[in-house]
This record gives C-alpha cells, sequence and structure tokens, in this order.
C-alpha cells in the first residue's frame, strides 16, 4: 500500500496525481487536520509530528511512504529516512529534477510556504543539479488560507499572487517550482500572472511520476491490484465542512474523510 | 496568578489588556502555537486542547483561567466550568455584556473566525441579555492570517475587510463585536469601513475589565503584589520568527516566550 500523508487536506493533490499516474494501486491517506499548518511550526515539531504520521501509516499496511506537505519534506525526510526502513519518497525532489531538467536559461523560480523557503531546500538541490541555476524563492504564506477559503477566483486572490510573483517575475525566470501542494488549484491565476512563457512545474504530479517510475523498478513493493480500480482510504486528524469540501473538490468526486484520533 | 490561554499569538492582546487594567498582579500565557488556529478545527478537538492547557497553567501556579480565545471560549468554557474549580472567565461574556448595554438600536454586528461564528454564542447570549436585539454575524477567516503576516496596512487587507463588513454594514449596525483577539490589530482599518458612528466592542478590553472587577470582589484570588511592575511569563508550544514578531508588536515591548513541549 501506498501510504501518503500531509499537514491537512492539500496533499490531496498528491493522491489524486497518485492516482492518476498509478492506477489500481491501494492507497492510505492521513491528514493532519488537527495540527494543520506545519509552514508556520517549527523544524522540531514538525519532525515531530511527521514521525506520528509515519506510525500510523505503516500501522495501518502502508509499505512505501510519500511525504505529500512541502514543509515536512523540506524539515522532516532525512529524520524519516533514518529512523524507518521502508522507502520515503517526498514531494520535493521530483520537482528539483524536472525544473532543472527543463529550463533553458538557468533561472528557476520556486514559491512554497515560509517554512519551506526558509529551509532554502528547492535551491540547494537544484544547484546540487546544476551548479549553474540560479532559484529565486517567494514564501507565500497566504495562499493556502485562501485555497481553503475556496476563494479561487476572487480578485483579492489575483492582487495578493501579484503581489507575491512580481518580484520573481522580475527575474525572468522561465520556470517555476509550484512549491507546495496547494498551489495546483491556483495553477490557472499564477500562469497568466507569472507569464505564459514561464514554464510551472507542479510537485504533485512530478511525485506521482517517481511513485510510478519507483514501483515500476521495485517489485517487492509492487503489489498491484488488478481489476480493482481504487480502494484508496482518507484518514484525517479532524473533519470540518471546508476540508471536506476542499477533498471533494480537489478529487472531482465525494470523498469519505475516515476521522481517527490525533 | 493570572492564568491566560490561547490557540496562539493572538490572545496576548488579552494578556496586554489586563496588564494595563490590572496593574501589579502576576500573570501566566499560554499560546498553544503547535496547535494554532483552533477556529478550523472541530469541537471534540478544541474541547480537548483547552484542557490541556488549562491543565498546565494550573500546574504553573495559576488560581483563575481566562479563555483568551474566542474559538475556545465558544466551544469549551462549560467543558472547563465543570470539570475544574477554579474560576473560568472568558472573552466572549464581557464582551455581549458591553455590546447589549451600548446599543440604541438593537442591532449589533459580530465578526470572528468561522468556529465562533457557526457556534452562535455571540448571538445567543446578546439575545438572552436583551431579546430585543438583533445580530449580525460574519465570519472572517481570513483576516486572522493576514495579521500574522503584519499585512495591517496592505491594499488586500482592506478590500477583504469591504468584503467581509459589507453585508453588516447593509443591516445598519451600531454596534460591532471584535470576537477574535487578533481583530483590535485592525481597529483602525475596521472603523471607517463599517462607519464611524458604529461602536467597536474590544473584546479583549472587556474582559481584562471584567477580570478586575472579579478580583476587586475576591479577596481570596486576589494576591496583588505591590511595588512590582510585572513578572508575567509568556509559555508557547511552538515559537517562530513572525510569532515573536505579532508578539512584541501587541506589547510594544520584546516579549520573552518561553517554549514547552507540546
Amino acid at each position: 500500500m501506498i501510504g501518503i500523508f500531509d499537514s491537512g487536506v492539500g496533499g490531496m493533490t498528491v493522491a489524486r496525481a497518485i492516482e492518476h499516474i498509478c492506477p489500481g494501486y491501494p492507497l492510505i491517506y492521513f491528514g493532519d487536520i488537527a495540527r494543520t499548518p506545519y509552514g508556520s511550526k517549527s523544524p522540531e515539531t514538525i519532525i515531530e509530528y511527521s514521525r506520528r504520521n509515519t506510525d500510523f501509516l505503516l500501522n495501518n499496511g502502508a509499505t512505501l511512504i510519500v511525504i505529500a506537505c512541502n514543509s515536512a519534506a523540506s524539515t522532516a525526510a532525512d529524520a524519516l529516512r533514518s529512523h524507518y526502513t521502508v522507502p520515503v519518497l517526498d514531494v520535493i525532489s521530483p520537482a528539483t529534477v524536472k525544473a532543472a531538467a527543463v529550463t533553458k536559461n538557468q533561472r528557476i523560480g520556486v514559491i512554497g510556504t515560509r517554512a519551506t523557503v526558509r529551509s532554502g531546500v528547492y535551491t540547494d538541490r537544484i544547484t546540487a543539479l546544476n551548479a549553474q541555476c540560479r532559484v529565486f524563492s517567494q514564501a507565500c504564506p497566504l495562499l493556502v488560507p485562501l485555497v481553503e477559503e475556496g476563494w479561487l477566483n476572487k480578485r483579492e486572490t489575483k492582487m495578493i499572487l501579484r503581489r507575491y510573483l512580481s518580484p520573481i517575475k522580475r527575474q525572468q525566470i522561465d520556470t517555476l517550482v509550484l512549491g507546495c501542494t496547494h498551489y495546483p488549484l491556483l495553477h490557472k491565476l499564477i500562469q497568466p500572472r507569472i507569464g505564459k512563457r514561464v514554464q510551472l512545474i507542479d510537485s504533485s504530479v512530478e511525485v506521482a511520476r517517481h511513485v510510478k517510475e519507483f514501483l515500476d523498478k521495485s517489485p517487492e513493493t509492487n503489489h498491484k491490484l488488478s481489476g480493482q480500480t481504487t480502494n484508496s482510504r482518507f484518514f484525517v486528524s479532524d473533519s470540518t465542512g471546508p476540508v471536506r469540501q476542499l477533498a471533494n473538490r480537489i478529487f472531482g468526486r465525494t470523498i469519505h474523510l475516515e476521522k481517527v484520533d490525533a
């Protein structure tokens, strides 16, 4: 089973992408809604919560862990890999590989939460792949609340996006990494504001492709259930109306969220 | 000692008001930053966290508890009062008493988080005080993130405020309760947008006045330390740069935040 965790419901864009790109695999998702957001928390706290989430997924049959939360991936991935024996994939690395591969002018933008940007993880990994790349990061802490409110087409959201994007637009980037799992929902607003020539890299889609490659070459983890379209389960540490609405919006169908004790 | 808890740092507007209105009393504050915000969480989760916070304050010498978080006050106050023997004051009741007392046209607005508004607690208490009053509530979930970002004078904040306030402004209210401890920081932006004739009720100031009245008539709780200007202690379950900045902005001086395990 593919275990996926996130600080909340945004990581469901990763689950959704895995469902599309790796059809037939059973998924188990845990969204730590009771403690969301991680982006504003300290590294120690994020690591502690990530361990609890991983324990929950392993206790429920996961054989592969996907960290679908950028803040957790940037802060806790190394701690999890040294603590557990199962493979731990993260939502950051595949997007950095893609960005370094597609850029032509070696000028890459990254947007994310404050914790993700402060960690410098995108910059470090992209420049490790290609030392010629220059990475321009911008923390966008208000985008998650705006998405969670469903303000996907409001004038204020467009203005706030323009304010966040204008400093990196001035850097004449040709590639922009959406370094937060909520941001794919803003894809259509971001593209015209950053410029149509800039290629957007969706970290949710890239990690799903990476999961597929990993499964294809790892027969011991590969327990594809043929003939079964989906038996995904979605657990959350808390559940509210707006959370259920956002889950349904991401999947385009009604998602049953199972609440477990935090 | 006066124990005060909040889901985060906003409740420091209550601590600040108590410091002003009850000078010389030792305060102990707990901000549950690691689990903030409560406003989007379920009632069961809010009650569980509120108990943990109260236990922490009592174990550290509090003899009086002030719930400085509107979401917790609306959801968990009754549970805490039936569970503990110490007095439990909350940030909601004093504001409702004041609003019911000052309104002339019996039309009162309330703004707060989604949890506070959904609970209907302001409406229930105001109409219990005066059945003639009509209460018009508006959830403003983006204001807390905007305040926490320090966007106190940005155009987007003003536009979002106008969007939130316009439905209750149309109701011709003469009194508006700021039903969230973050909102006093937006006082100057709210007043011109709701209209200069509308009286704003600051729930932080009102609960501080209520604490003073309570202490003045409760000699057994009243251990005023004469000659000592302040020996307040501020504990948080997590600490980050923006949190420290906001704490300093609220108090107008450098506040030492002591991190304790969540």
